[in-house]
């Protein structure tokens, strides 16, 4: 296997817990071919995806207690990634053992440790507390795409593309050849605290339209408060706010976008969206959301990331012209930059084209 | 972008005069992918097909008078392919501008120059006046084929794989084993005149069948003359007669047929079919005529031409074995072999399996 | 073209009798495009697969006779590979002309000599009578295994899947979680006679279950008697008989399995499975056969080594970790070591995998 060139001795997104079951899930991070199961226990476990005596992936074996049993001629492994059973020999070799990867399960999610696993601190599992909250609702979303992570994350981190790519949808009213002077003011502060980096954009007295007009209840105008937090490795921790002229917020969002590699060329997308109004009975409820963000995501975002992938495949090396706009995306890139050099790791291309690109 | 070994400072086909509109069309040409658009004076315009910005095609953006504007983050350029807007930002790069191509529209095609755009020469376009000749009707086709261009030209330049490969729709009528002896004189004339290609093929006093024979109203016997044209990059520009006993002519088509490289293995094909008989009530017309092309390229050009470049590929590396029905496609790669060479280009295998053949 | 590191100098499985007709079948043996067809004599004849002229595929041609006649310009060769006819030209040069591979049908199949033509022995065929042999019945099939040939072999080699893969189709009645001296004793010998291993493992006293129940009309208690020969390339010819407790044996069926190298990652896989009991009016007939072959072999095994093909190719080098039921297979890897370095070959991944794990 080539290693893939990603941060190490960090936890990475692998599965929605409602993902992982006693049916055995494969799913490759960072490169590495992984199966997801829970033992009857219900703790998650995850091991590297074969078994060392004929190379069949456990993952299409079956859950035996907190074991995993390979369908092929029924070796079993336990959550450690060591042989315990062998059909008809009670000898087992000591090199009969595959990888085990840590796992913990918080928020709604599998996160899974990637470097030395004798590292894995729990407490650096980013905080996500308001999926838990009373009084705000939940809806998790799991999307494939062709595209490598940081594409994807970039997209998440700008939020300018908002008013072009999502013009049918959670757009504001715009007109789009409108000059700097001509249209809402923008302010952007951006604020990099070690390997966080944090953003505060707001767009001043501005009117929805679509989507988050039927949100709001009305067109405004309003003043759009998006936050940012972005962690390494590729966590978009984000809020939006609707802020009525008298300076009143009756619409909080959160968003957390968290992108893990699967290849150089495709990533994995978990989404949860949640939000403190509307509701089982008002508007939206959570069939309204599946329905809304499915329709921009897999209709504007991954279409357009996707095509980015493969522009880039087509082009190979060019070097982006990043803007004004680009701010946090910028200063992600730069915290990217370090934590690879202190890595000891080459700048990948996506993260390269940007940095380098200043 | 792997540069493809393709002839430069020359104009190549890239698509029909009703593929080109205010929706933005994607195509890769000579290895580079454009993108397509008229703007609202009706002009056409090709560009790289990319924004700089962040590397989104262009070709997913929107026409905008006669610019072209990006739907990721609103981008615009113009038809020069320098950025003219910015959303929420005056101030523009110099450094942000793409390629742009110069087109001219003639005789129904789109025709873009690859090379030094400075030197772009309209006057060299193929010449192709019969498509706008009163009297005769024109039928547009457009494939794109899963081989490597000069794979299909040279099924246009060599006539003689009619009575095989068309035996049920084009062929004449023939026994498929016959000697040279007991076949139809067949002569054949090839005329070099600097880069072009001329070819006169006439099988004498032969019978008509299918289709054929249905376009001449009778088996004949005829003198079946077919003129042939060849212009680089790869316009193949055909004219077949049928030649009544008497010295008749009342049937005369024109084909065009003009290859361009997509890819080292795939290309386009464009034809325009031209004739002076039959029409809007008689037989054929156009209906007949679209009907007929497709069946005979889709059925048999396109999936012979298409086996060859698979069988090129699994072989690797072979040489062809010319024969005297061979002339005008020899004839052909070595004008080719020497405009590489004056190029300062390998020549690309395509070409050299025949040239070096002989 | 590049080589594949097969074994050469021997017979390889190309198809079944009833393939090869007067269509002609395009198939890759050995990475070698090849032709086979039937000229009206029955000969079957197997040709190099493209026609020297212009490397269309011969196998899109015509039979006549006992030659084949290219569908694109209508060149005829013999089943020697040698042009015999160009239209239009009573030359033909004497480089015109393919390889030829010598064909013997025998048993329902037809082999291929790969290797020095000269050398080519009938003698050294596989030698599967019962196919012919009075009351018994032959089922074939063929199956396209996108998986190197050995990983399919090495799957009928080891008899000791079955309960686990099987589980629900012809395994016995197991404790699939049984130590080894918890279930039914197990005897295995193998023997090594020059290119040729030999293996006989018997199950005692164990219970059938699912199918081989329905085929031994009871669950038993039977010694389950596993006869095995292999002879290189890759034919596992293998011999399944149940035993009940008085030493009489109603049951015998021959599997013969064969696997022919297609590409380095894909195989072609033929069977026949030849039976002395049920018949046309009892059970199991052919009908019955066809379907619960297909069911296990489409629905276990196949899946089960394409996952292995493509476990290998994620994780590139490993070493598998053999165990004590694997001496068939180990003996074979043996063998294959002995016979790739007689042959001046070095050793392909899929059989060092095994014999350097030892």
């Amino acid at each position: 296997m080539q290693k893939m060139q990603v941060l190490e001795n960090i936890w990475y997104c692998a599965a929605h817990s409602a993902e992982v079951s006693d049916k055995p899930l494969a799913r490759i991070i960072c490169g590495m071919p992984m199966v997801f199961y829970r033992g009857e226990s219900g703790t998650p476990a995850a091991l590297e995806d074969r078994c060392p005596h004929r190379q069949a992936p456990l993952s299409m074996g079956n859950v035996i207690g907190e074991d995993l049993q390979c369908d092929y001629h029924g070796f079993i492994y336990n959550n450690k990634g060591s042989c315990v059973h062998i059909p008809r020999q009670d000898a087992i070799s000591a090199n009969n053992k595959i990888q085990a990867f840590t796992t913990v399960e918080r928020w709604g999610f599998i996160w899974v440790w990637w470097g030395n696993q004798e590292k894995a601190d729990p407490s650096t599992i980013p905080d996500l507390p308001w999926t838990e909250e009373d009084g705000r609702r939940v809806e998790y979303f799991y999307w494939r795409v062709k595209a490598n992570h940081q594409l994807m994350a970039d997209n998440l981190l700008d939020v300018s593309h908002v008013d072009f790519l999502h013009k049918n949808s959670i757009a504001s009213k715009i007109d789009p050849t409108a000059k700097e002077s001509e249209a809402p003011k923008v302010t952007i502060e951006t604020n990099v605290d070690g390997n966080t980096v944090h953003s505060l954009r707001i767009v001043h007295k501005t009117l929805l339209a679509g989507i988050t007009a039927a949100w709001h209840g009305s067109e405004g105008p309003i003043n759009r408060i998006s936050t940012g937090k972005w962690e390494a490795p590729n966590s978009c921790i984000l809020k939006l706010q609707f802020e009525d002229m008298d300076g009143t917020i009756n619409e909080t969002i959160n968003l957390d976008h968290i992108m893990t590699p699967e290849t150089d060329g495709s990533c994995h997308y978990f989404l949860d969206w949640t939000w403190d109004f509307g509701g089982p009975d008002g508007y939206p409820n959570n069939e309204d959301v599946h329905e809304e963000q499915c329709g921009i995501i897999e209709g504007d975002d991954i279409p357009i990331v996707e095509a980015q992938q493969d522009t880039l495949e087509l082009f190979g090396k060019v070097q982006d012209i990043p803007v004004k706009q680009d701010k946090f995306v910028i200063e992600v890139h730069r915290v990217l930059q370090r934590m690879y050099e202190e890595q000891g790791l080459g700048l990948p291309p996506e993260v390269d084209r940007m940095a380098a690109a200043e």
